[in-house]
């Protein structure tokens, strides 16, 4: 699984924290509020603070993912398609490593992600007080966008200036608490070793979101500083032996979302409205690449990633519907609902947000398609087009930098702008034809769910038909050029507004329509969502005291499980697969064949292998790469995956069919030394 | 609004009657059962039982749409939607009659639909006794083939060896009735003329369901008889007058399906698992066609029928998905539900319904996927395959011919044997690309949805992937070939079980595991349900008496209604377009192009020509082409369409938003007249 664009996005979120107070192996957990004693308790491990901190310092964000550094010189495990785009973009279609895997035979050979940064967290302080004080008395937007500068404020005060670190003010229990984490900022990551794409997408999208499993979904970066790799004497040890069922283990990680917490209505808001336009023009955007990446070679290889993304995005939310759809789950949801509204009196946020969702199913594909960052859906603004992306960048970037920082759009606030350069300068290949697609189902979708009639969609096309405009938009723009988007973003307003790049000036065109819905949902959606949500945290605190975690906002947790099988209909299985079984498994016809180098290195390769395995620790997207660790610090793996009946965990954790899906080191290290001539990583890792 | 084959199979359906007494205009009634009266009092006409014949005998039924004879030689009005298939059918990409208009200058010139046929209801008699004790002490899958085969002698006797004629045992009030119906057929139906596709389908999909409206959907057939065009002394009288607001009007047509009985535990069926499937995977089929008719002018003349049908299916799925996500309708549902049990003792129906859900909501992917005719659903079998189709009738009709008729399946039984024929041996044009498209889609789709471990599956696919099977089959077979098809039927199980087509080979190979399904799902879903239902329909009437009309089943039905405009939000117009209103709505960039010859004739067209009009009557899928005939039995205009609130339609009437849209006879006369040149009609339908 994977945190997209669109996901990623979602962490400027409606959600709310968790519910009742959590189950045995159940919740996400911060790192200033571990359950240390109560997880000792139920691994019957011995862990403590030491091995929180090590744990913290050795955990990695990178992109939409989680990552482990591994040994002292900056070398960090994580999957393969976590590095999926970065492969993407250092990949030609005659020099394609999603096809060859990428195997440097030097460290000299690693090369840079474009546009890759990482994250190790390094502090975490309660800001909480000057957060919800800046928001204090203020209605409506007023109350969003103060808090959005005083958050912006606090970033720039603490990380100002400093390339190095990076600040954000995390919002937990949804408004509950809020906390300034920092960290260290690399910006320079390489990509040092990629198995081949099939060996780490075995099955394909059949067998993603499920156990059994036969993956190598493992991939290592190295973290660079100052043009050398960075030194990182914290670090898990790699222990590459066979796993044993019913060990305890930790995973470590940015989990992107979860929705645990939101009233009945909320959630039936999500069955009826988000989750059906998301999934059904996702559907149409499927079949548009599908047949695409059929009409030629070029085409299979530049829709191969978005293919991906697109088809983990909407096989996720295929499980999320089941979710909602479950008569047994709901009831159990309304069950947790009504027991916590029994310990509440005197506020009534319930109430409060029932209000809000006519607005919301009035204003969720309007804002989902012109604006984005719903924090509720995953549809892709523009479809996803980099072109599209970029220019709204350098438009609203310079409209925003005109104003005072506090007064800005917050993603444009000072404290954000290293962020936002840096995204925008990378080189990364675009694709024309891959950007018309986008940008034209876009458009037509965006004017049938909006309809032909509504003003914004006249605004949009003009008297354009989708067809024409994205081609006329894709055919004439120069921002694939990094020099054209930095020159435009160096020179601010005036040469935004005397360019003649048309997708620029159609992105001028559509500030008006584009900021009014924006402005909209802040007013009726988002501002009293955060109101509501806040009273509903303080409520919770008050019935369940802090034995509650809050949601996952993309942010560091920790969680445990076990090394273990599940035994439930429709998934019933022991803990581990083998490379065996993956031979057995494999019909030679995609995606059920095995990569070539894999397959000419099967007699090198003890078949009783542990590949991958099950754990009952409680993960969700965001968390692809997390390693998995002992209680010694030494790390067995790397969490990839989860299973379908696991999709319901965005909504709740069910222990009995909760299980996150690993590629184990001991797959790594036979993948490294017997299929890919990586000995020198072999011997970094210290695995022989 | 049409009716697609997969709809069509949809007749044979587990759907139940309408629940409560009928509303003011409510109901799609019987010819047998029409509450003369109530209609009377209503709309303050004085319609009497001569009215009825008369229009019952000049309503015809053609492919899954309705008609009106409107001359003493045979001329049919309908609409240009239920003729595109037939245009497609006669043209190629270089005489394309979609483009042009189908304009015969003589009546000579007017050329043959491939495969249509047109039927008139001639006679209705009860044959509730014997079906209902043919199944009498039955249970599962023996219940209901006893009754098929019943079906088929009660069909057989009345009319077997007249190919002049056809039976059809109707099951009405879902088992509460059943009658024989007797058709006079027509095997020979000409096309005489059809518009410009644009003038019939200004404003494409995105205003389909809605109005305003500003489309020209509106063609004429002729039915032949020995060769000639057919006498018929009884006809609809032309009247092109400029429609006055507020005429009462009656419509009688063919309505496809309601299920407007469907318990609550039905209705979440069909919303949490039914709906879902079939929109999803149409989306992405449509995205798959949409990209393909953009490779080549080719194949946006091959993909332009084809899509105009799957979106109009997918659209009405989603005015469908909103009712049934609405809470007020769904209260409003639920309300007459406790109203019925309150007035019901002794049975509960509701609870064996219910009891039923779980095998339904596991049975319906692999029986809508593998098998088709669930009745409930719309996606097609083999993404409505042609090549597919056809060798499945060939191998199942070989197979099942070997047993005596009462024994086959209910569609191979002997009176049913020239229609199967007639179908087979139409010369249709068959594009292999579009097969391709079709089978790959559903080939992929089916592994996805039953997963790539289910037994079934690998049976469909054996080793090879979708993409590899479908072009094996699509490339090697030669069933395009009518005279193949026709030889393989004739040659029986010997000719089909010695082909070497690999279609057919194919089918033959895939026979257990789709017999297979089918069979589950009539014993664990289909008998069970009928049952049940013939329990409600009886509870029905014992409540509610005979002031209940059933459901509809494809079947000849007649409703009134008001030339009326509308009200409600959203919905807000009154109930007249004009040509004037056409003109202004144009941009000129597709689908908002107005079709060259219309355009070039502006200049003699009155702008306050009515176009289009609303009414107030009780229509659904398969009501398109139905004659709007006043009290004096003058034809008025063709009914083509719905809003997209009107969807609801298909669970419940709800009369504040239920409008039909209609082509007036005003505008065609226009159209004949002023812009295709086709005085001749005019001067036959008397109109000057």
């Amino acid at each position: 699984m994977r945190l997209t664009p669109a996901l990623a996005a979602a962490l400027l979120t409606l959600v709310a924290g968790a519910a009742a107070p959590a189950a045995a192996d159940e919740g996400m957990w911060t790192f200033d509020n571990f359950p240390i004693a109560r997880a000792n308790q139920a691994l019957g491990t011995r862990i403590d603070q030491a091995f929180l901190d090590k744990v913290r310092l050795s955990s990695v964000r990178f992109g939409g993912c989680s990552a482990g550094v591994v040994s002292d010189q900056g070398l960090v495990l994580t999957n393969n398609h976590c590095v999926a785009t970065c492969v993407a973009n250092l990949s030609t279609q005659a020099v394609n490593y999603a096809e060859t895997g990428f195997t440097p035979r030097t460290r000299e050979d690693e090369l840079k992600c474009p546009g890759g940064t990482a994250e190790i967290l390094t502090d975490i302080s309660d800001v909480t007080q000057r957060m919800q004080a800046a928001g204090a008395g203020l209605e409506g937007q007023a109350f969003t966008r103060a808090r959005d500068a005083e958050a912006g404020r606090i970033e720039q005060e603490a990380c100002g200036g400093d390339a190095n670190k990076r600040c954000q003010v995390v919002t937990l229990y949804r408004g509950g608490q809020f906390k300034l984490y920092t960290y260290k900022k690399y910006s320079d990551v390489r990509l040092a070793w990629a198995p081949e794409d099939r060996a780490a997408t075995f099955g394909g999208d059949l067998d993603n979101f499920s156990f059994p499993r036969f993956a190598i979904d493992a991939a290592f970066i190295r973290l660079y500083e100052n043009g050398a790799p960075a030194v990182t004497p914290t670090h898990f040890t790699w222990k590459a032996d066979q796993p044993v069922e019913g060990t305890p283990v930790f995973v470590a990680g940015s989990p992107g979302a979860t929705q645990r917490l939101l009233t009945q209505d909320q959630l039936m808001t999500i069955r009826d409205v988000v989750l059906p336009m998301d999934q059904l023009i996702a559907s149409e955007l499927r079949g548009r690449l599908i047949r695409f990446s059929e009409e030629s070679d070029e085409n299979a290889f530049i829709a191969m990633d978005p293919i991906v993304g697109l088809e983990n995005t909407y096989k996720r939310g295929l499980g999320r519907m089941r979710a909602l759809t479950d008569a047994d789950f709901m009831r159990m949801k309304a069950e947790a609902e009504t027991d916590f509204r029994g310990r509440t009196s005197g506020v009534d946020p319930w109430t409060a947000l029932s209000a809000v969702q006519p607005a919301l199913r009035e204003l969720y594909a309007p804002m989902a398609l012109l604006e984005g960052g719903t924090g509720v859906g995953t549809t892709p603004v523009a479809g996803g087009s980099q072109l599209f992306l970029w220019a709204r960048t350098l438009v609203r970037g310079a409209q925003e930098r005109e104003k005072p920082s506090a007064e800005r759009l917050p993603e444009f606030s000072d404290s954000r702008l290293a962020a936002v350069q840096s995204g925008l300068f990378a080189e990364r290949p675009v694709y024309p034809s891959l950007e018309q697609v986008r940008l034209e189902w876009w458009l037509s979708k965006t004017r049938e769910w909006l309809t032909v009639d509504d003003p914004r969609v006249r605004g949009l096309l003009g008297s354009e038909s989708p067809e024409q405009l994205s081609q006329r938009l894709v055919a004439g723009s120069t921002l694939a050029d990094p020099a054209v988007r930095r020159a435009l973003w160096e020179g601010g307003l005036a040469a935004v507004e005397a360019s003649q790049d048309p997708m620029i000036r159609y992105l001028l065109s559509i500030q008006d329509e584009t900021r009014a819905v924006r402005s909209d949902w802040e007013t009726r959606v988002q501002a009293p969502t955060d109101r509501a949500s806040e009273q509903l945290a303080a409520a919770r605190f008050a019935a369940y005291g802090d034995a509650v975690y809050p949601d996952a906002t993309g942010t560091l947790r920790l969680t445990w499980g076990k090394i273990e099988g599940s035994d439930v209909p429709g998934q019933r299985w022991g803990p581990f697969t083998t490379f065996g079984g993956l031979w057995d498994r494999a019909t030679g016809a995609a995606p059920f064949d095995v990569a070539p180098k894999l397959l000419a290195a099967r007699g090198r390769i003890d078949p009783a292998t542990v590949l991958n395995m099950a754990v009952s620790s409680d993960t969700i997207g965001g968390s692809s790469g997390s390693p998995v660790v002992t209680e010694a610090g030494e790390i067995v793996g790397a969490n990839f995956d989860s299973t379908v009946l696991t999709q319901r965990n965005a909504y709740g954790y069910d222990r009995n069919v909760n299980r996150s899906v690993i590629v184990t080191t001991g797959a790594v290290t036979t993948a490294l030394r017997d299929v890919y001539g990586m000995q020198r990583l072999v011997e970094e890792l210290g695995a022989e």
